[in-house]
């Protein structure tokens, strides 16, 4: 069985695992080793103990007859959290958990892959997040997430850097990247910022006015 | 080798295979034998000469040295289309194809899966397609579609209902959902319709005034 500590520095991010296509055992691997806390939404339960992964908190609304009750031995000790709230996704109810526990950060997988309707959602909402949780999703192909107003990073050239507005985005520079953005503008559905690429190995600096704007690192 | 007749009747929704994931030989197979036009973009191409499927149209920017020429035989007899434009995606450039041939409608499989800045782009960008052509996304678990001002269809209870606004959509009111929605707003980000069912077997029905929305058929 995989296993981890107790929580002993909460500046470490978490991790979640939702209710999407599983990733490949390697990025599940890579991200336990750095997640001192696991939480796994309950659609996803039965596949991750499967994997004999040492869950610390089981979080969701449980609908369908979820048995949560046969973990709480399985996986002594865990914490178990319903809240049937259905204004929120499982997802959004479990930032919300870690935003009350002040934990700064946290790593998501499984978020995609399957439902169209779950991983446009899962992608997009974690926009309504900014300032309150540093969230990255990631699966077998991509890594996202929400830019800053001024984003700097070194990449090595050629990198794939894809710019995806969620909504309507002002003011948009960039440097280093192969298809240059200078006072620009992007909104979704009408014109994005899909598969650029860094042009040479050095930082790349992309900074936007105004809306929110995810990077999306893919490869294919 | 599955085969389909010469283009006789336009009226019938052509078949994009894009470059995403793989869908089920029967998702594949139900639409090829209803698609008269099967038009495949390169990155595609491999895998779908590998599924024994008559191509019609070979679509593409033709990048990374790909050899369209071994498929002129092989496929005989077939269209080769290169198109270099880097500001239009390949699928967007085979939608701008069917206008070009007037015809009014067509599937859309394995744009979805895999890379996530591909999956959300493919998605949001059919709604800059209205009153173009009808365009329908469609893989293992997610059928997906514009919907107009006004939408009207019969549906059985319980049949999951997602809209998802690409950008902000105002004046939403509907007829036959669990949630229903009365002079509502939706935001891309902030405020989805996600994971909302049909009440009873019979019409549901969908109004919006401005902004663009998509419904979502999806199953786990």
């Amino acid at each position: 069985m995989s296993s981890h500590h107790i929580v002993r520095d909460d500046q470490e991010p978490a991790l979640i695992i939702a209710n999407g296509a599983s990733c490949t055992p390697e990025l599940l691997g890579q991200l336990l080793e750095w997640s001192p806390l696991v939480i796994v939404l309950d659609s996803a339960m039965e596949r991750v103990i499967k994997l004999d992964i040492k869950v610390d908190v089981l979080l969701g609304d449980f609908d369908r007859n979820f048995d949560s009750e046969k973990y709480r031995i399985l996986q002594y000790p865990i914490e178990i959290i319903e809240i049937p709230d259905q204004n929120k996704t499982d997802l959004e109810k479990a930032f919300d958990y870690l935003i009350e526990r002040k934990i700064p950060a946290v790593n998501v997988i499984w978020a995609t892959g399957r439902r169209a309707d779950h991983t446009i959602t899962n992608i997009t909402n974690i926009v309504r997040y900014r300032d309150l949780i540093k969230i990255v999703i990631l699966d077998d192909h991509s890594k996202v997430f929400l830019l800053p107003r001024k984003f700097q990073k070194w990449y090595t050239a050629n990198t794939p850097i894809s710019l995806i507005p969620v909504g309507h985005v002002t003011g948009i520079h960039s440097q280093n990247l192969f298809y240059p953005l200078k006072d620009d503008s992007l909104t979704i559905g009408f014109r994005t910022g899909s598969s650029n690429h860094v042009t040479q190995d050095g930082i790349v600096t992309i900074e936007h006015n105004e809306g929110d704007m995810l990077l999306m690192e893919c490869i294919d």
